[in-house]
Formats: structure tokens, sequence, C-alpha cells
């Protein structure tokens, strides 16, 4: 499998945690997608035993490589239109997420998708597959906790000193999809069901000089089979926290409550509270390999990220106008 | 102080669980305010010292005893109507939350209120005074996570065997204002600021064979000084679990998070985390008698009982109706 990497501003650290475990992954080309230094992504490459060649136009080296799959990881308004020029060409497509931050860009990428065919596109929901969420969602698939009824998402992040990118709409997309995407996700997954309706709220007051980056934002949603779900993202973990983000979800059911809270899952039922001892599974990543390698299906489907971009999209809209959306 | 109590279905055991510290606070007059059984209540009234006489009718009692103050406890659908006849005649209120089920039975109140003077009214909004709450409560006004940006609460309850009065929404009136009340006390209470805005939603299906109680609800509000805040309610607590409830409160603010969660205060800030070393103080009771008795100012005035009151009532007819609603 012949990959290329295109940007460095998102999470292509995914691609280097797992691929000295990957068996025929080759990084053939390497570019910024812009502007952006490629040296620190070049030294990763090198590490893994790479060395690929360098390219300052993304699309001359897709056309003169011809990869089997692309990691999309550069500008966030671009992330669209790479996933379109790779879709075009018959590349599979492993794309930070938001994959778009507009809706009709993300009409666009569905547009080139459905003209495909055996190509595959995932994006990085890569939280899905840390330990403890992927513990406590195997559990609730089991039926530990009965039927689900209520989720609430929890994102908590450092702020810290940001680039640029994250200070103007246009080129951050906002903090619902940028952040909040996990948090959609995991109520997504977690209650296997598509979005009914959302009202949210964001705001920029008080982000410690970041432009147009929204500090806090909450999400409420319904789902169409009725569970109700409620997302919190903040950048107000102070920086003395001992981890970078306090991620959370908390599933209600009618045999139980799981939560994720600080790397564990913990469950509660009629037999008392526990932790749910931690599965252990391939990252995003190597489940995107497999997945276009053909040796499994992947967890997350295309479909399932235009469902979720498409909800973090709306969400956002429905904080910016401060109406209820129904979807 | 001569103090009648009228009713046995909520929280009297706040009277007595401070009554023997409290000067000058006689129980004089008991009534069941419905045909409930009233033998229970008067054994507690025995056990700490006093004998009331017991009547059938509560308004013979009230024009009988003319007692100073009334705990109102009864019926949760009459708390309003025999608030308004305690104030007619020139009674002080301590009223079980909410103090009325519907929005035309709280602008009687409202009014009955409006007409007298000198008169105090209080609704047992108990748990702002758990040391846990008061302790975190007091760290956010003294600035220990600066501006508040973002609130989240969490009331979950064991459903156990419920009296009926709990099955009809007539009778009980709702989750969101008889537990959820409790949640969105503490919203307006650490925001420091009224409502602006609520979306809700809540659900009776999978409810244990429960009638019209709603057995998950979720609300999210915008207030009026900018804080974003939401609560979810649930009677989905497994009875295994150690406690009847699990109440929490999340206060992200510019300068650190304060939560509250299994009974303990905890501050991240630019120092690192910690429990917040708990404060003591008078309960709920012991607040309103003080007042009453001149000695100090109760921290829940009757203005802020009748704002909680109809946050709670607009956030059930957002989740009634899918509507958002602005205050």
């Amino acid at each position: 499998m012949k990959l290329c990497i295109i940007g460095v501003r998102g999470h292509h650290g995914y691609v280097f945690a797992e691929i000295g475990s990957l068996a025929d992954v080759d990084i053939i080309g390497i570019s910024g997608g812009c502007s952006d230094d490629v040296s620190g992504l070049l030294g990763l490459c090198n590490a893994a035993g790479a060395a690929p060649a360098v390219y300052e136009n993304h699309l001359t080296m897709l056309d003169l490589l011809r990869p089997d799959a692309v990691v999309i990881n550069g500008p966030f308004a671009l992330h669209a239109q790479t996933c379109i020029e790779a879709l075009e060409r018959g590349i599979h497509v492993f794309c930070e997420k938001p994959i778009a931050l507009t809706l009709s860009d993300l009409s666009r990428v569905e547009a080139a998708y459905s003209k495909t065919a055996g190509i595959f596109l995932m994006s990085m929901v890569g939280l899905r597959y840390e330990p403890c969420f992927m513990t406590a969602w195997k559990a609730v698939k089991a039926g530990a906790i009965g039927k689900v009824k209520l989720i609430h998402a929890q994102k908590s992040y450092k702020v810290g000193t940001r680039p640029d990118h994250y200070k103007s709409r246009e080129t951050y997309g906002g903090t619902i999809p940028w952040v909040g995407s996990h948090a959609l996700d995991w109520i997504y997954w977690f209650s296997g069901s598509e979005f009914e309706s959302v009202m949210a709220s964001h705001t920029m007051e008080d982000n410690f000089g970041n432009g147009d980056l929204e500090i806090a934002s909450q999400c409420q949603f319904l789902m169409k089979n009725g569970v109700q779900a409620s997302a919190s993202m903040d950048y107000l973990r102070p920086a003395s926290a001992p981890t970078h983000g306090d991620d959370r979800v908390r599933v209600a059911g009618t045999k139980g409550v799981i939560e994720v809270m600080g790397g564990k899952a913990m469950l509660i039922d009629e037999e008392g509270e526990r932790e749910i001892p931690p599965v252990h599974n391939p990252g995003v990543f190597a489940d995107f390999v497999r997945h276009v390698q053909g040796h499994s299906k992947a967890l997350v489907s295309a479909e399932d990220t235009f469902i979720l971009t498409r909800a973090c999209l709306l969400a956002r809209e429905s904080a910016d106008t401060g109406q209820l959306i129904r979807f």
C-alpha cells in the first residue's frame, strides 16, 4: 500500500503511532499542502524507516506517485477540496476531522465520493479507539446498561499557545467542529442512531486573545431513536492539569450507567460499581489500513463520516444563529 | 416562633435535622394537607420534644393557631394554593420545591406575595447547603476560577418504588420541576445570573411502569450574563449504588474549573488539582428560621424562588413542546 501524506496541521501522529506494526505500508511522498514546513513530518517518516519524496504541490505528487491512499492533514479549510482531489483520482482517503468546514464543501465531498467505487474515506476519529472509550462502547453494545437513554460527553482542552489558523473562523472552522467532533462522534456511536435535532451555543468572549476561537460551547441533541444527548466543549482546562484533555462520556441506560473519565471505563449496574477491564485494539490508522487492504471492515464508514461532519456543521449553525435545527 | 407543618410528601426532614439546634422554634400544629397519614410526622415531632395539635383541615389549623411560619410539604399540586393561603394570613412560608406546578399557579403565588409586607417565602433548595456545594460556590464567589463560562449539572436518582402521586403529571409535575429544580438552582446560583433561554427534552419511555414519570431529561440554558449551562436529570441510578443520588456540578471559568462530585468539591487551577477543604454551615431550614427571626438574611430570596420555579416550568414546557423558549 503506497501512502502519501498531505499537511502537518492535525493528527498525522496516528500514522506514526501504528505504522511500525502494519505490513506493506510505504510512505512514498509528502507535501505540506500549503507553505507549511514539512521538515518535522519528514523526520517522522525517516524515523519510521521511510524516505518519501517531498513535493511542494500535492496534486503533482498524487499524479506522479499514484498512491493507493492519502493522509489529508493540511489547512482545515482545504480538507474538503483535497478529499475531492484524491477521490477523483481513485485514492483512498484518511482525513483529519472535520472533513469539511461548510455544508456546501461537505456536499461536494459526498458527491465526489458517490462517483467512486471501492474507494474508502474515513476521518480521524481516533478517540473512539482509545482503550477506555472502546471498552465502554463494547460493554454498551454487549447490553451492560440495557437500553441507552441519556448521554453526556465532555471535551475540555488546555488553550495553550495556538497557531494563527485557530484564530479565524475561515481557517479554524469553530470549536464545535474541531474539538466537538469527538464528542459528537461518541454521541453518534454510543447512541447507535442518527441525529434528529440540535440546539447549541458557543462564545468567543474571554478567549485569551485567540481571535474567533470559541472558548466554550455546548450542544444538545435528540437522536432519531429517542436517545437524549448533550456535549460541552471548552478550552478552559488549566495549564497545570496532568493531561491535555479532560475527555469524558457518561451513558445512562435502563440497566446501569457506564462512564469514561480519567482514562478509565466505569460501570455501575445491579451488581455495583467497578472498572471494566480495558480492551486493547488497533487504533484508527490501523483500522483504516486493514479496511483498505481488505482484511476487515473499519468501524467508521464514509457515510458515518458524512453524518458526523454534517452534525458538527449544523450544531455550529445552531450556535451561530441561536436557533433549534432539525436534521 | 410558632411553626405549623402541612403535609408529609417532601423534605420535612430538613426541619427535624436542625430544629434541635435552633432557639425558640415550637411546632404547635400539623396537618396532612390531604388524607395522608400524619402519624410518622407526629412521631418526628414528639422525638424532637414537640407535642403539636393535629388537624384534619390545615386552614382550620392556621386560623386557630395563628403560627408565625408554616412548612408546606403536602401534595405537590397544592403547594401553590397552600402558599397563597399562608401568605394571605401573614404567615412566613417554607415550602417544598417547586412551589407551583403551573405558570398560572406561580403567578397567583407571586401576586399573593406582592401584597404582603415583611413576610418571607423560601423553597426547600436544601442541596445548596450541602457542604460540598456550598464550599464550591464560596470558592467560585471568591474568584477561584475567574469568570464563570460554562456549567454542567447532573442529577441521577434511583427510581425505587414510587408512591402513585409520582405517576401522573397532574400530581407529580414532572421530572424537570421535581428533580431538576436542584440542578437548575445550582445553575442559577453558580452563574449569578437570571435565565435567558432554555431548550429541553424528556421522555416517559422505559420508565419501569411509573406512568407519566419522565425517566430521563436534559436542559440547556443561556444565562443573561452569557454563561452557558446544561443539566441532565435521570432516574437511572442502579439500586446497588452507594447513595440515592449522583449529584454533580462542574463550573468552568477563565482561571480554573471547580467540580462537585461524590460529595467533594475539587478545584483545578494554575496551581494544580486539589480538594477544597469543606466549609460547614447551617442548612436550609436554619437559614429560613434565622431570616424570619431577623438574625441574618437568607441565601435565597422569595424572588429567587419565583425565578427558579419559572425556569423549571418553562424548561418543562420546552421539553413538552420541543421548542426553544426565551424567558
